[in-house]
Parts: C-alpha cells; structure tokens; sequence
C-alpha cells in the first residue's frame, strides 16, 4: 500500500485494488490539551483513541449503509485500526459540512448578536472550507460554484444528507441519554461522480452532551461501545 | 425633528410627516487615516465629504428610481446635506448586501485559498451582518431565515436586487473610465413590508479603480460630479 496523505487523525493509503485504506491514530483535535472538535489542531494523544474511533464509525457507518445512504464505507478491520473504503474525489481541497442542533462554536462567535449560547437549532447545516489558516471560513452555494467547488444541485444534496445523516446520529446517541450538539461530516465525488459520506463518524467529529456536562471523545465512545 | 441614531457617516431624524431625514456628515470608514470601505472604524474625516456623498446618492437614488427599482429615495438638499426618504424597517440589526465585481478585501481573507487577489467575478452577491464585533460575518439563507431575519424569499430579492443596483453603478462608472471592484448595499422593508434599497450609494461604499489606482471616495466623487 503506498501512502498518499497523513492526516491530523488518520493516515491515507492506496490500495492495489483501487480502493482507499484509512489507518486510524490515537490522535484528537483540540487546543491546550483540550478536545475540541471545532479546533484544527492536534491537541493530545490518547492511548487506544483510535481504535476506539474506528469502531464507533464502523457502527455508524454500517447503519447508514443499511439505511440507503451513500457512503465510501467498505469494511473495517479493528485489530489494524483500519478501514477499506471507496476511492474519493474530493470537492477542491475539502469542504466540511456541519449540522447544528444547538446554537455553540463558532456559530456563536459568528452570530451571537441573535442567538443565546446553547439555543436549540433545528439540524441547521452549512458548508465551510477546510482551511486552517483562514480559520475553516463559511461559504454559500453561489460562491462555491463560482470558485469550481460544487455546483448549486450538489450543494442542496450535501446540505439534505447532512442533516439526513445527523438526525440518525442523534438518535442512536439519545437512545443512550447523550445530546448531540453539532456534528461535522465530509463528503466527496465517487469514480461515477456520485456524492457520498467519506472520513470518519466518532466522538472526535462532533459535540455530544450528557445533561450540561460537556464529554470527550472517549466518554462518548464509552457509552457507544 | 427628533434624532433617532447617531450612525458612522451619517445622523438620522424622524420627521412629522413620519419619513425619515438623513444628514451627511464628513466622516468616512477607514483605519489609520487610510480609506477602506470594508472598514467598520470611522477613520478621517474630509471637509466637504458629506455634501459629496449626498450629491452622488441623489444622482445615482434618481437614476435607481427612474429605472424602476424600489428605493428608500424621496428628495435631497444639498444645501443642507439633507436626504429626505421612506420610514424603513431594517432587518434585524441591519444587514450588508454586497456585490463583488473583483475578489478583494474580504472576499479574499476567506476565500484565497482558491483565487487569487484581484480575479473577475461576475457580480457575486452575498449578505452579512452588521456587526462591528464580530467583523460583520457572512451568513447563509437558512441561516437568516432561522434567526427570523430574513425569509429566503427576501434572501432572493435582496440578492437579485443587489445584482442590479450593482450592475447599473458599474456602468455609470465604466463610462468615466473607472472599474468597480465592489459595493455594498443596505436593504429594509418600507411601512408596506415591500423590500427597498436603503442608505447611501457614494464612494465611502465601494471599491473603485482607475487603471492599477484604487481611489479615495474624494476622487471617485470627483469624476462623478
């Protein structure tokens, strides 16, 4: 397998077959050693984290498929905390689609002039660049297909899916007593140019509440797994 | 006459007859003494400017209305850089509608991971809010609908007028031999709830160049008057 990109949580390979092979670190991202989803950084290393989120988006990702969704999900194999999945096109150099179900982060610091902090949200979702240096910057649809990124059609398909795909997760994490905040997802072009849900689903990818205590990754996964 | 705001650029009365007066005053937005419309600080002030921004909002609110596009515009006294207009509701806060002729300014700090500084585009509009704090941040249809600012209905009409107004600017300009960059606009509801184009239209709410120059609204003023 040859190595094509190194990620903040995850490894990429190519594999002889075509497919993709995503190895999965004991990385999270987060700031002073504090995990924060919304944070760019690589924040701490937790012994065993990765597996952990691989067997979470192993379980996430299997009930999506079930469900009719599009996704690049294969198969996983939790002793090499890896996962096969399906080729990807990527949309520019990446886009993250977030789903709110309360008012926090950075939609706060964008719109806090309107909305009190921990206001529910009814799973609003918006697209945001990846861009560390400028800070993940919100964009719309018109902008995203006047840069070459995503047409208005393929804009309307993400926002659906993402708030199909995160009312699921809401529900499986309710079933268990957890609140989930917001949840951010990627997505990307199939070999047939199909949009379909890629990168991982786990408690490193989204804000999850137990009452008003805040968890971690690994508090969400333990009650996951 | 009773003030009812004390605005960067401009004062605002409320007359008997219930419309509204608005009075220039010789402060332009900028930072460190350097014009810049993207700027929120009130950052010099230029004798005269006020007159000059009343008289290139009358010339340009009388072609508006002429054209038949729904403005706030009544009558001016230039004499007493005084503009007569409609009794507005503003949305929320107050909204910025832009429209973009050049990706520069801000267009850039977000997105210029994908174009470079400078790059055409074919008069791309997008909405912010008005808000100092949070340097006035981008946000989305769904997003102004869910906060119960904007319906997207008016998210539509705001943005196709801004295309127009902007277009028509851009022509009276090109005739003058100047490239407009950019410009921003402010939109409310009349007493009616019909949406019209509110505020100034000067060179203190555009970006304009002639040649490789940017220039200061004083002389953008000066090729118009």
């Amino acid at each position: 397998m040859e190595k094509i990109y190194t990620g903040k949580t995850k490894d990429v390979y190519k594999m002889e077959s075509g497919n993709i092979c995503l190895k999965f670190k004991d990385d999270v991202t987060g700031k002073d050693g504090v995990f924060d989803p919304g944070e760019n950084q690589v924040g701490l290393k937790i012994d065993g984290a990765g597996r952990e989120a691989l067997k979470i988006t192993k379980f996430f990702y299997e009930l999506l498929n079930d469900r009719g969704i599009k996704t690049h999900y294969l198969s996983a194999n939790i002793d090499d905390n890896t996962m096969e999945v399906k080729n990807a096109h990527v949309f520019g150099e990446g886009l993250e689609a977030i789903c709110r179900f309360r008012a926090v982060g950075s939609f706060i610091r964008r719109y806090g002039k309107y909305i009190e902090d921990g206001t529910p949200l009814d799973a609003y979702a918006e697209i945001t660049l990846k861009d560390d240096e400028r800070k993940d910057p919100l964009i719309t649809d018109e902008a995203l297909e006047m840069l070459g990124i995503l047409t208005k059609d393929e804009y309307k398909t993400i926002i659906s899916m993402t708030k199909e795909i995160a009312k699921i997760v809401k529900e499986v994490l309710a079933e268990k007593g957890l609140d989930l905040y917001d949840i951010k997802f990627e997505f990307a072009r199939d070999d047939d140019g199909e949009i379909m849900l890629i990168d991982e689903i786990s408690g490193g990818s989204m804000r999850v509440y137990k009452g008003d205590k805040k968890l971690s990754p690994l508090e969400i996964h333990s009650y996951l797994i």
